[in-house]
């Protein structure tokens, strides 16, 4: 199955119905372990039951597996040791590091095995995994499903390595970069057109907001491809974006797991009833009440970067954040301030925390380019959002959630917005206090 | 290029002549690193300044590297771990354990281009080397070599995964069993027209004795194909018996040298002179002043068996060695003695020493079978060889080392001999005196 392919002639449409959904009975699942799931060989006997669960149920399961949890960051450690004068060879950083999804895999087969399954592994050059030639951050192009959907039906259980695949031009192993295997079993589910892919985390769902800052945050049983992205890409670490986005684009019913919930606490997969367990991030014609808010999401690793009293000429700001832009440096919010003469203007945005150094240094070197400025830089700044695909129909979220914040006596720094989500920038020692206002003011909290 | 059709087009022949040899400056050459040279980045290093000599000597060169040493085993000890109740798929346990080269040839890769070479890693499956489905102790069948040849062309350094190869009718990644770098080091000097394969260990060479035991021990600048595969085959682990058979078969001169010298201290390999370091293992019409006896070899992991009072009945050896055999118990030499009578028969034979419980074991299933006996078995047992290809024109080595140790008052339990071997089975306590005993009655005292 062509992935590229199926975006082009579905056009984004539901693409994944399996065997499970029509006759009630058997689905085709796929279930996806992270590192901390598969540390040690007792974590994937664990896992093992997991899958034993659902293939005694009568489903038929493929299963992405992660690198031992602390592998991937050794063999990263070893490469860059192994490179100390100049940017490692990504090429040879994809060879080094799959290899640690590849013994999972094995050791997971092993184990299902042992406990009298039928059980291979595939890594991602043998089923191929066809990725783009973009090492370390490659793009999975095309998995062809029909010969471990064989397999499936005669009973086999498939283990995929994930977070890689292969460059077939080149013939060399690529890897889709950190939480790439999120990406890799969403991709699987569309090539085996799965009923389900089911996601084992370390959480036992997408939650309203962090429960570890609002105890009173609950389990939200659906949620929209939408308003996961959002999720995802505000910092929420449950789900990759891209995973999410490759969801959304093939409407693959994803589920987001705990994988330390016994296995036999856990009911298989039943295509009848999918929401008693875990969160299922759907379409959003699947979510009947739809709240107007569904969460509040905060990211704590921004940075505030002011630019003072440049010059307000025309094209000010693209001399600027081009050279940002050029450098890949992202540049999230953008706020500018005309002084009271009109002659001056003050431009704040944020970025990446990570990246301050090296933005600071970059414009630098444009000074001569923008003119004289003063620079201010901070990164004692959180990123509060409020996400609902609800907002769509409902007007008056923003105002409230101002209204809430001054309240409190906290100032926004800065504001962005889109369709589904408010963000606002504020001073990192609000983060808590604003989290759980908001989550209150939206009518989110549990018992 | 196919290792197996060319034994038969060749006849065994020398089939390797490389460019190296008729023009007398460039060579291809084939280096090898096991697991303790490549144990850590800082002996990477090392071994990339062994390559960078080469290369920059205008040498081209493939390398070929074990796992990481600790490497192999831990991945060995997983696949146990995960099968606790059956025997392990060795499948699995190939994709598995064949990761640990793959890690350090993307390492070495890296340290070369990190010194400005460069280099790329192979994988067995990306040359392909192609293998028998014996996982887990596959032979190699088949290694195309132009397209690494055309690389190394354009000065690029191949680094090669040892131990591993693809099986191409199922695509399972297979591996060559324990100490199996050395013969894929070999068989891809075969592929590759290489002038000479350098199997870097930790030793200097092949020594007359283990030195250990005899300090008058002797480097052997050279050794004959025929010498080195006893020496493999009788314990002397400096190479792996089936690389030795793979060099002689396809006669590729094969080098043994310590990669614990300093790499700026070995001279590049110069075909013209290639004997001033380490042991060259060659055709025996390459050494010229070829001494009766090469060398003493002592192998420390026998085993005796003795059945005493067997009925000695027409096919009772039969019935013996058949259950063993079929229970692939490799029975090295045997001694029968007839009781005065004529009527039974003591049998006394030898085997590994870890064999040892097995071979009990079948030995008391198959009594109904063979009838009464009694049985003593021992592993306080060492076997002492005398090698040289000489023996086969002189007579009166065996005599003469028999008559040594009888002078020291050590007791022989059983003898064999090839063409170019006598081996005896002694006490274990008397192992070091036997060996430094015959290491002078041949002659083979240095200073």
């Amino acid at each position: 199955m062509r992935i590229r392919d199926r975006l082009a002639a579905d056009g984004g449409g539901r693409g994944v119905a399996g065997p499970g959904e029509a006759a009630g009975v058997m689905a085709v699942v796929v279930m996806k372990f992270g590192g901390t799931s598969v540390a040690n060989i007792e974590r994937i006997r664990n896992v093992a039951k997991h899958v034993k669960r659902e293939v005694d149920a009568g489903n038929k399961v493929a299963v992405v597996v992660s690198a031992m949890s602390g592998a991937t960051n050794q063999l990263v450690a070893w490469v860059k040791e192994a490179s100390p004068n100049r940017i490692y060879d990504p090429l040879e950083y994809d060879a080094v590091v799959a290899t640690g999804e590849q013994v999972t895999a094995g050791l997971l087969a092993l184990t299902l095995q042992d406990m009298g399954y039928k059980a291979r592994s595939w890594t991602g050059w043998q089923i191929p995994v066809k990725t783009s030639a973009a090492h370390g951050a490659a793009r999975i192009l095309d998995i062809p499903g029909e010969d471990i959907t064989k397999r499936l039906d005669a009973g086999e259980i498939a283990v995929v390595t994930g977070f890689q695949g292969i460059e077939p031009t080149a013939n060399r192993i690529s890897t889709l970069g950190r939480g790439g295997s999120d990406t890799s079993a969403v991709a699987l589910a569309v090539a085996l057109k799965a009923d389900v892919c089911d996601i084992y985390t370390d959480v036992d769902g997408v939650y309203t907001t962090d429960p570890r800052i609002v105890p009173k945050a609950r389990r939200l049983p659906k949620i929209s491809y939408e308003e996961m992205l959002e999720m995802a890409s505000l910092g929420s670490k449950v789900l990759q974006t891209r995973s999410v986005e490759l969801a959304m684009v093939y409407r693959v019913r994803t589920r987001v797991l705990s994988s330390f919930v016994a296995p036999e606490a856990m009911r298989a997969v039943d295509m009848k009833n999918l929401e008693d367990i875990g969160t299922i991030v759907c379409d959003e014609d699947e979510i009947v009440e739809q709240q107007v808010v569904s969460g509040i999401a905060y990211a704590k690793d921004e940075a505030k970067v002011t630019i003072l009293k440049v010059d307000d000429k025309p094209g000010v700001a693209a001399r600027i954040f081009g050279p940002l832009a050029e450098a890949n440096i992202n540049v999230d919010m953008i706020v500018q301030n005309v002084t009271p003469d009109g002659k001056q203007t003050d431009m704040t945005f944020t970025i990446q925390a990570a990246e301050l150094p090296r933005a600071l240094e970059v414009l630098k070197k444009a000074k001569a380019d923008i003119g004289p400025f003063e620079v201010k830089s901070s990164d004692d700044v959180v990123k509060i959002s409020v996400i609902g695909i609800g907002m769509r129909s409902h007007a008056g979220v923003a105002s409230q959630m101002f209204k809430a914040l001054s309240d409190k006596g906290i100032n926004i720094h800065a504001i962005s917005t889109s369709e589904i989500k408010i963000s606002v920038l504020i001073d990192a020692a609000y983060a808590e206090l604003a989290v759980r206002t908001l989550h209150s003011t939206y009518g989110l909290d549990g018992d």
